[in-house]
């Protein structure tokens, strides 16, 4: 019931105004675009552009990964649902500069269908577009069916490796072929506690009984691996860890983790999971992976990828190579993620 | 009940336990020092130092706003407990490299008896201290007793400030009196709505009516201006901001807020409630600023001041002048607070 009490006005206007608010935070660096995108006002003339994009409501992401070295822009849906094709198009006809548009987002049905009629659409008006999907939620399906896996929050790093290498590709085809990369390399587990409650009707986006999370729920509540009892970080978070380990080694298109490789760390809360619960799984995972000789290139955490109040934690990796390493190290700026140059420790 | 599911080991552990992995999180740069203290590992030489700290339990602050161009170290309390002064005295002898140390911190009883105690347990080793109290909180006291006021989210940009102005600071005195300028000129003003809760215990922080909110209530539940009926977030921030602007009106410290005047609107949430409120909740207030001709230099959003999973909402305004703009504008890094150089729209 208390979940209720949220800060809003018309709860069927929620996305249209936290969009306008997403704007006016980057005070004048953005802008809104038709129906509901938001650009960059300063993308350069000949710049490959990068559009990301999905539904409103996990804030700070999609459209607070539009900024410096990131995003140029962000088609926007209403409170989790895909954004429309139309306010696609607007978009990619906003920040294409000529070299084409990479379309960068989640895997969901409604996503997917709605960026591809928008793809058509910029196709139509010669504007050329290439996809890359995120896929990085380990437990929704078996690595031989990678491509049926959600995207959750692994798009954070995918999202600032592709920025920054959109500075400097030549070529819509090279950005690509780093996102397909940097998506490749990135794996997502996660744990759901208690659910987030929808905007417009304060019902719950999912049910889970007292005494049980559940393990590779997606963010929405979505089916994951079991329902299993609620357990200490240090019982559960190597437990979660261990299918992140499996999937690399499962996985043909990719060596297993191995020692001496450098992944950056994510650990990220699904809303109001604490930042000292981050913390301590951090810990954990850091202990994990380095007992395996996997070294930790940088660390991400917090609240990035959340869906609503809804509690939960998960975890994700990005390995990287000589290619995406000094991609990493570049400064970025955004509602969601921003970072001096370089990286913790170096 | 579900808001028991925490991901944490022992109860009694857990500020130990965050400690240890924030300094994991930052990878190398920082270290842990004595009992329960954080400090960066590369201060070099001569350089004044700033400390910050406080009770844990409200991540990403204190202790996050450790880092490049921010706080060079934190005493780290118990949660929701001051740091004992042996624990301000073991990280302010970590962080002297012979220039004396700054304490800036939030007012609060308990942590103004132990840094006090930890200054003079430093002034027997010869190590230099001044402090300088956060008191933002403009609900907790009039302005003729500013020195009464609780500190609160006003914190993160008083830090931010001081800590750029550390790199160069030629004394001790001359980054007190900026750190002093800063806390002089930032004003909040926070409503909470649902309480978090004591990780030992499971027990609510504080107790309030379903529909009611706590105007000016304190971040652990602390009496405020008064209980409200729950309103929509267009009649709720005009009224809080509203007790800002008479605060600046008030107080014969200050000039009013006036045309022309430039600040950064930092709006932050108390745990569980969503960036979608907050940014709700900004584009109001910067309209709400804009109309009286106020300038918006730069933004802040995010759950950075919080209580567990406490539900509310602060608008923090901090006027600069032509000293603490470059200072603004200087990058810093930290598991609390990063930003590239410069400010969104310049």
């Amino acid at each position: 019931m208390t979940k209720m009490k949220k800060l809003i006005n018309d709860p069927l206007k929620v996305a249209d105004e936290l969009v306008q608010g997403l704007v006016d935070a980057y005070n004048g660096e953005c802008k809104l675009v038709g129906a509901r995108s938001i650009v960059k006002t300063d993308i350069p003339d000949g710049k490959v552009a990068l559009l990301v994009g999905g539904g409103s409501g996990h804030e700070p992401i999609y459209h607070g990964l539009v900024g410096r070295n990131l995003a140029d822009g962000a088609a926007c849906g209403d409170i989790f649902a895909a954004p429309p094709p139309n306010i696609v198009f607007e978009a990619t006809e906003e920040v294409d500069k000529g070299k084409g548009v990479l379309y960068l987002y989640g895997n969901y049905a409604g996503d997917v269908m709605n960026f591809d009629i928008g793809a058509e659409l910029s196709d139509d008006e010669d504007i050329e577009v290439e996809t890359v999907l995120i896929c990085d939620d380990v437990c929704s399906a078996p690595p031989t069916e990678k491509g049926k896996r959600r995207g959750v929050a692994g798009l954070v790093p995918i999202v600032k490796l592709a920025g920054a290498a959109s500075q400097t590709a030549g070529s819509l085809q090279e950005l690509a072929a780093v996102a397909q990369k940097a998506s490749l390399q990135t794996r997502s587990v996660g744990v759901s506690m208690t659910p987030g409650s929808i905007p417009a009707t304060g019902k719950p986006t999912f049910e889970i009984d007292e005494d049980k999370i559940g393990l590779g729920m997606g963010i929405h509540g979505e089916p994951g691996v079991a329902e299993i009892p609620m357990a200490s970080a240090d019982e559960l978070v190597p437990k979660m860890l261990d299918l992140l380990v499996e999937d690399f080694e499962k996985d043909e298109d990719v060596a297993a983790l191995a020692e001496g490789d450098e992944v950056v760390l994510f650990v990220n809360s699904l809303g109001a999971t604490t930042m000292m619960e981050l913390l301590i799984g951090l810990k954990i995972a850091k202990a994990y992976l380095e007992e395996r000789g996997v070294k930790i290139y940088d660390t991400i955490v917090g609240p990035l990828v959340t869906c609503q109040e809804m509690s939960g934690i998960s975890f994700s990796v990005t390995r990287l190579d000589d290619e995406l390493k000094p991609l990493w190290d570049m400064p970025c700026q955004s509602v969601c993620y921003s970072k001096m140059e370089g990286r913790y420790g170096a």
